[in-house]
């Protein structure tokens, strides 16, 4: 039976390095994965872009809208929203909840995936994740309308430095099968060809750990911690 | 696929009212469930047995391991073993974990399910958790004999008080199927039958919540928190 | 020497369930307990409402209203404010705090009740902990009037997944002997008639951990966490 | 009504600095204060004995032992044991946990107080915390004999350096009118008279964080953490 | 090498008793401090002024004003902004954030020191710990201008209770060669004269903290919190 | 001024992967770096040894024992200390403490490197850190000689998980320098092999994320937490 996810990050590089390979993977399993950006990452993730002459902010914005849409289509997404919210700070305003929540009323989706609750380094994380819970809780409402949904598990992928965000991953997504894809899609990212070798590095780790527990090989893998508990009919099938 | 579960618990009663359902579930599946009880609960859990007139230390173990037997067999348990080591407190010495490490080795579990790892009003949990990852180690090591095991997941089930104990359940158990051999089961307990109405009360708690996630209907649930990171290859199966 | 008590909610149907033993128990005890509920949860937690043919949401609001005024008379209120600001989610300006820290001041509360701090599943009940938290404030600070109170202490109610909210209960209260009225006050509710049971249980289960402490005998609890330390001249008079 | 409360302190020194002032105060109620050191604190806290000519373990520990006992007759203790365990590091065997559960049976405590549970500084103290909730569940089971006790209260008393240990208080004890018993009890300590000076500071500043939240005028004041939550029957009275 | 730190606090006491030392002794070593305020603390921390005949709002700040300006002179300064936004409750809006993001640009910190992220006893303090993390974030952007700076680590002062505010300081500065320097600018605060006492001893405390881990004598200390893992290339240098 | 360091690990393959960098980094700085290895990890490290023919425990333990010394000469090591206690677990008995209290006494280290406290898939990492902490606390008593040392400040290296452990690293160390010798360390321990890329990767992502904090350019880095604060007299000159 196919499902629906619905991913939401705060800048379009987030999908690719933190949750493109559970984006492919899915997407591979007949899922619809619908991409919501909420910036383009314009000002504060674009640095080697702004280093390109003659850049103005809106030719950064269209040079990162197009790498998002190349990378998500690569990855299989069935849908891609960018709210172009701006960034460095990102602000959510009640509009942008409700916007948020519509979204998941016309998706149904099971799961939501998104960036986890803290990070002193880059509090857009922390807002995206805070829209995600907002706009959950607006979308199970009957109040605003006979559509309401069931409310989604969320997942947080995992940030830039985990430890820092106090990011407890207790599932690991074996992506070896998609891991093609991931890597073609983090490679659309010119924007920050700086973090190729970091995140093809931290698919290796997550792949070994992932590894260590299951079946032998290389492999690589994706972490995420789930914000509510999982409900389950068996422990053996996972 | 069939697979293998150990349950190992501090005190006979444990097993009933914490993870009863996860032990009937399973060997309904078809899977093999393999109790070990580390003491009788003797000492401290056995206090209307101690009120019976006649009440010797024996007679108290006696009452307790036939209960026991009695509801494991109930619960579809494969084999029980009682390592008889006292209780309130709990000593675990090397030879312990020797044998727990070798029942890992001859059960080749997947799964071990047991306390979570802080109670401040019951150190004999603790010390069963801390006994599992010892043995865990131990069954796992080459050096300790070529049948080492694959490391197996852990998952703790629910203490008396939960918040007391840092206890986080990331997994609802979904039990209505079994409920009622997890009631008899209980009702075999004859010397806590103080603790019946609570434990069923827990079932239906925890039911309310895993039903608020999931379908409707009334439902019987336990809690579980996993103590390392589950490996998937999809997240929507679950 | 009677004393008053300020809670604060953000829907109406979370007096009932997490404080109305409280309400109760020190209402008969001869303390003034004011009574302010954010919203009336008309829009997310008023299921059963909605599916009644008809439902507007003037309508809604009106019966959650009219259920809410009867179960604080039920259990002693010495008055119910509705600040009506919405909910699913609930917002607050700096408008709100103002009201509430004056109603403080007209209150002169030694202690607010009140949600705890996290909640994912709710951030309505996040929100108002930090109302409650900013009022406080406001309420204390000469610069906004000669009337600042002393700064009361704020006890956290239960949520309704206490794990998932990271609450810490260290006051259990025997609300053993107003539990008819609670129980009657639940009753009034009736467009959450759903929970009647799982929050019965949940009297249940805290009054029997309060009787493993206390005394013997049928108990029914409440549980609470205190955000402030509390200053004591002795620990044997609790 | 005449309680029981049982200090256990890893040190001699420790009662006099971290809870002289509740001993004073609930003896001074009426209550009986019972004393137990596991060791002298002769080889890590006694280092101005050390510097003495002639110095060898023996008059050490004898003119720890005639401080703390000038000390705890101050303080109104009841009763004085010295379990003289040897120091850092303590070890605590079957033998001093059983001993010790027998001295709960015997006293009966409502209240025992002793050190939190971490302290890397310090594993004396840690290893006397746990001694005490294995003696505690020694003390509360029927199969050791008839005569056990109902579970008592723990609370913690402050450690050195209160971050570093994850103390957190929730309680603060008003000591002002015990506080010249303290302080003398204090310099009986000779052997320690370098920490006079801090601990009267951490007595004034509890004294002034409790003060900020009850009565003015400057006041004495120690720290608590509560282990179990309390129970109670009104909120208000405290 | 002469480098530059930035101070932001809520209040104009913060700085005194919280930094006062880091102030005056990195200025004494030739580096540039910036303080940056944000309230007077008119409303909320300035309770002896308002006890004065015929204070008003406009006469407290100004007093307060007066205060800091002194204070922040002794403490060697270089330039002091106050941005005036109001207290209890401080209301940070995105342009406070931009212009605290201009300082940042202006004066290219490799430190910023401020409060810790929690203090339910204050949000202001909460408030200025999330401003100065966004605007962190904006001042490090390239699309925000050119003069985008190195992310600068950030220091957490001590708050007034450090373990409600979950407070874990991991470091100690020695500030015993610039006591005298801060206990002078802490006796221009004379609007909050009823604390003195108290950081003098908070002082005392700190000192004897890191005098236990390094040299001996009377030493004056502060505490620190770091938010960011900071580089090293020896860990023998400190 | 050459200070000293002892490295404290359960198994041999600990220092190289976790720590090499900070040894072979404060070698060439002029330290001495002192080695404790408290077991070959020769019973659950070693399993590409026990894949060979012929091997037995001794053959393997040479195996490990031959590996690690020419791995510590790389490094630097001034001395290396191997206790044969056997692992998978490893048992730390009061002559252990003692053996290493002896080895402090004897180095007079200002620093002591070993594992973190938690770790739930190897608890032969949790007992060296207890035993670390124990043998520093008699390592500084009096009563246990004349030659007691000042306390050292405890690092904690990587464990193989690191949130899985709660590793919270708040020290990155550059080791760009010495990468090259750590490399060649890494690849003496032909017994765990297939560690070598997952350790070379941990390096470069530790790197990364110091360089992102300092200066620019290919980076490699290690990563500790502190246990004790550290005292400071400047917090620029890091």
């Amino acid at each position: 039976m196919s499902s629906s996810i619905v991913v939401v990050t705060a800048h379009v590089g987030d999908f690719v390095w933190r949750c493109g390979g559970a984006m492919a993977l899915h997407a591979a399993q007949g899922h619809d994965v619908h991409l919501v950006c909420l910036s383009f990452g314009e000002n504060g993730e674009s640095n080697l872009v702004w280093k390109e002459e003659g850049a103005t902010l809106d030719k950064v914005k269209e040079a990162r809208r197009l790498e998002a849409l190349e990378a998500a289509k690569m990855l299989g997404a069935s849908s891609s929203e960018f709210y172009d919210l701006g960034d460095y700070p990102l602000t959510i305003t009640p509009e942008v909840v409700d916007r948020l929540s519509r979204a998941f009323r016309q998706h149904q989706p099971s799961l939501v995936i998104t960036h986890p609750e803290k990070d002193p380094s880059n509090l857009d994380h922390c807002r995206t994740f805070e829209a995600v819970l907002l706009a959950r809780m607006k979308a199970i409402a009957p109040g605003h309308g006979n559509d309401f949904i069931k409310p989604p598990q969320v997942l947080c992928f995992e940030p830039h430095q985990s430890e820092l965000c106090g990011f407890k991953p207790n599932m690991l997504l074996d992506i070896t099968s998609v891991w093609d894809q991931k890597k073609a899609a983090m490679e659309t990212m010119h924007a920050q060809r700086n973090l190729w070798g970091y995140y093809e590095r931290v698919g290796m780790q997550r792949g070994a750990q992932a590894g260590r527990r299951a079946s032998t090989g290389q492999l690589y893998g994706e972490a995420y911690q789930s914000i509510f508990p999982s409900v389950h009919t068996s422990f053996i099938s996972n």
